[in-house]
């Protein structure tokens, strides 16, 4: 008796499409004008999915506080107000798409979270464009 | 040819996560403030989400009327500007959190939907908070 | 040079709407479902706005995390997770209306604002029923 | 290493439920008001979702703008501001109920999308009734 | 001691924008796609908002239930599931831009409300286009 | 017989609140995280409120098409995927606080608008902050 838990949470951070192994018209060419060098903005909005079995002592899947915790201090802390390409490790040398930061959270989440519950992670960069990843 | 129909419903209810069996400070500790004796409460909002193959005849995989009405007579009669813990039956002696309610409504949906069509549950709390169940 | 800075924030809270004064037949009647003894409950969200003029030092009206660590003192750690009949004082004599509920907020976020700043507080009991009151 | 790509889009539109090989009266039984033979209509919101492995190259499984461009060119130009049952030629002889239109919408897309991409597509009649398609 | 009630409906409609005294040419350079003769539809969302004093004896403006049912009998019995240019009186010789129906809107509710109270209607066309009228 | 119409829009951008003759440590006292030097960003929403009189010709206030033109060519194309302090002409010497945003934005408008019309601009740079002005 699976059921899944989703905690929503958000940061704002600016960031760059760009490949410094690719000249500058490439990189114009692929990522348009998610290329400025000055970079750009968005308010990201997560939805975080945690599956498993319901404790029958608690009647939770997991404790949302907790997993509130573990957004606030692998996502929230590491990346709002940030500059994903200059400010956070994990995009030093990968190019902060929409898809490579939905596998960086999920990575990072699934780390700290006990193993047995499968995770599934959202990501809008805005209202109208998002990604998800569960994983495999 | 498989199509998911979803129709969004809501209720109000009021609350309180408690375990009777549990020590007044054990209860604090899991709950945190949902253990308020005086109740809490919410704009529970539902999704519904109904799977079949699509009848020729009309176009349906389900007629959102009837989906609506079974919505209507058995969950929102049921749980709407009530106090989960004390005016309703099924949660007489089940702490009415999200995951446990979600799974009531799942079970009370799917004795009344026909045999053949698979459905899925999706129960937000709050905005942020939501759980989802589709039967296994 | 006007400029309103507005925060929206939260709440949940359960609330019966009933006068003890009035017999059990004319609180049905006026008051309805919202008349269960019981309770029932709501995500209350809340719009506050503050009209001032902006600061050129700062180029704020307000600073939002002062709006916001007010909002959280006066409102959410009041209201949250609380029976508003039962557990706020504010309510004890007086029937917990969206309509009294947003005047009480406004008085007492006006108490606690620099008074040369207008405000307007807008309360929401549901996504589709919401109040606003500004002050006269 | 699979990541869904979604793109949110809308069209409006007028519509009726109608088989005109049926009399009047079961028209009316089975589709109610929206038989109105003068139409009704709606805003349709989508979401069309592409599941594929992340481009190492891109950090891309597809590039928004060419998926937004396929929407454009086989949805929103073909379906936007007309009339369902006269305009679209698909409509023509299939009755435009949801289901019916998200089947017609993601046959268009697969056509066009590279082979290997898995498609899903959920589409909004309202805010509160969707149905959503992965071809299968 | 002025607060606003707001009560938010919707209705779902089809309609074409036109002036039969005018050319096609005119028509469709004026009103462009709205023009399509075969008409397109919109789910319409209404906010209802009616200022008055809190009545002492109820803690209530107006009550909700009577707005809503003033709602029903005015706006959506009238309009919902309608062809506005065809099945709705007031437009035979009205062109229904959003900005004549919500005028419509506010006078049939006004003709029905109590006189003391102010009254505003916000209509969405769209979630991106809408506008408010309150009587001046 | 005044109506108001409004039209959302939205734009990204990166910026950072920062006064140079300011000393560090006072940047960061008065606007936190904000002051990240490395910039960070959001998706801001607008809502552009157009008020006057119904052109009885046209039934419309303002065409919303010219309305979206103007949006699209004042704040859109001069903000959207830049950044505000090193892009933007007018914030070279004017802090991005969103209280200074949106009376750029509004001055900007107003310059192109019709002067007869009235005008409001609210301003998202989160969906639980934002701000309104007005002229005044």
């Amino acid at each position: 008796m699976n059921v899944t838990v989703s905690r929503r949470a958000h940061f704002n951070a600016a960031h760059r499409l760009h490949r410094p192994d690719w000249s500058t018209e490439k990189n114009v060419a692929v990522f348009g004008k998610c290329n400025n060098p000055n970079f750009h903005g968005h308010n990201y909005e997560m939805v975080v999915s945690v599956t498993g079995k319901i404790d029958p002592e608690t009647g939770y899947v997991v404790d949302v506080k907790i997993l509130k915790d573990f957004i606030k201090s692998e996502v929230e802390e590491a990346f709002d107000h940030k500059n994903l390409n200059l400010d956070v490790p994990e995009f030093k040398n990968l190019n902060p798409t929409a898809e490579n930061i939905v596998v960086v959270i999920y990575n990072k989440l699934k780390a700290v979270l006990e193993p047995h519950l499968a995770l599934e992670v959202t990501l809008y960069e805005t209202p109208r464009n998002f990604v998800s990843y569960s994983g495999s």
